[in-house]
């Protein structure tokens, strides 16, 4: 025997989501059979409420449901500094260290040849207007440390040096609670480099 | 910054689920923020067709969009074999065999005196009116191997007993791809006492 169509076709849905196997998504679906009525129903409504709410800042492209974001409409936010990010996701790590006080703007993206991702994808060109308009003194690059973020950083670097302002990028090194002995040769040179008087 | 709420009340449910954590219902909130919106419509609408389309088999209490589940309304299906199991989990896990080919009895759980779940809450009623009505020639008591399995399993056999006819478990013993040093002694035990002539 199949499972009934209708629970067929929710395995299916739920397997789509990321890092959900087949017997995982079997577990869930079971769960939201035997859930009470309203859980399963409060689920299936957050998933479509927040697809209709949330758009983007219209001056950060943080996530907002309002026309700003929150961070945007507070008015206890230093804009002199602004942190560069990807994605809202990694405004929220930020967010989280609550040591940042200062605005944000997202890219949206990376720039990534391989993909056919140019500066005119990506935010860049707000990110050059808020930077004459809101007389910014420091743009802190916080892109990821891989390829793409690196080649990003690099080209936002080569872009916004020529306005005088402050640039810096976050600090490479060894990760708190991490070993020499498992850190890769390249972070190893850059914590050399980067070693601090103490 | 906090989650915009609509996406705060988004992660909070998906929490609930069995085996998602914190940091998974963040990564599969933004998957759906990120997804095609006709794929987060879709998982939406399969959740609650899901919760209005199944209900239970009117005979045997196995999964079912229609009156009957697919199995009852099989004609190829042998009445004569009843296979009792605790949830259509199981009854899956059975199928799945490919092996079986007679019908299925689902309790809805098992006896446990610990919940206050006694022989009512089940479907026994239904089984012996079944045994006495279908007339099943045996009755093959698939419950798990757990005490609760077992003491359904032991409630069950003393019930049906005195109808004469033919009642089996299924085989205890070492799992296949199991070894014999990681088995424990119950499990030893049972499979010495139920070992065959090869």
């Amino acid at each position: 025997m199949r499972y009934p169509p209708s629970l067929a076709l929710l395995i299916e849905e739920l397997k789509r989501l990321p890092g959900i196997g087949q017997k995982n998504a079997q577990r869930l679906a079971f769960y939201l059979l035997k859930a009470p009525t309203e859980r399963a129903e409060a689920l299936s409504r957050a998933i479509l409420e927040m697809r209709s709410r949330i758009g983007s800042c219209a001056r950060c492209f943080n996530l907002a449901e309002e026309k700003l974001c929150p961070i945007c409409q507070d008015p206890g936010r230093q804009s002199s500094y602004l942190c560069v990010v990807e994605s809202p996701r990694d405004l929220m790590a930020i967010e989280s260290t609550g040591q940042y006080r200062g605005r944000y703007h997202v890219l949206t993206g990376v720039l990534s040849p391989m993909k056919g991702i140019g500066p005119e994808d990506l935010t860049i060109g707000d990110l050059v207007h808020r930077v004459d308009d809101e007389k910014t003194e420091e743009v802190i690059i916080a892109t990821n440390l891989d390829v793409e973020g690196e080649a990003t950083s690099s080209y936002l670097v080569n872009l916004l040096k020529p306005k005088g302002i402050r640039i810096t990028r976050l600090a490479r090194g060894i990760p708190v609670g991490g070993s020499l002995e498992n850190a890769d040769q390249v972070t190893l040179r850059m914590a050399l480099d980067g070693r601090n008087v103490v």
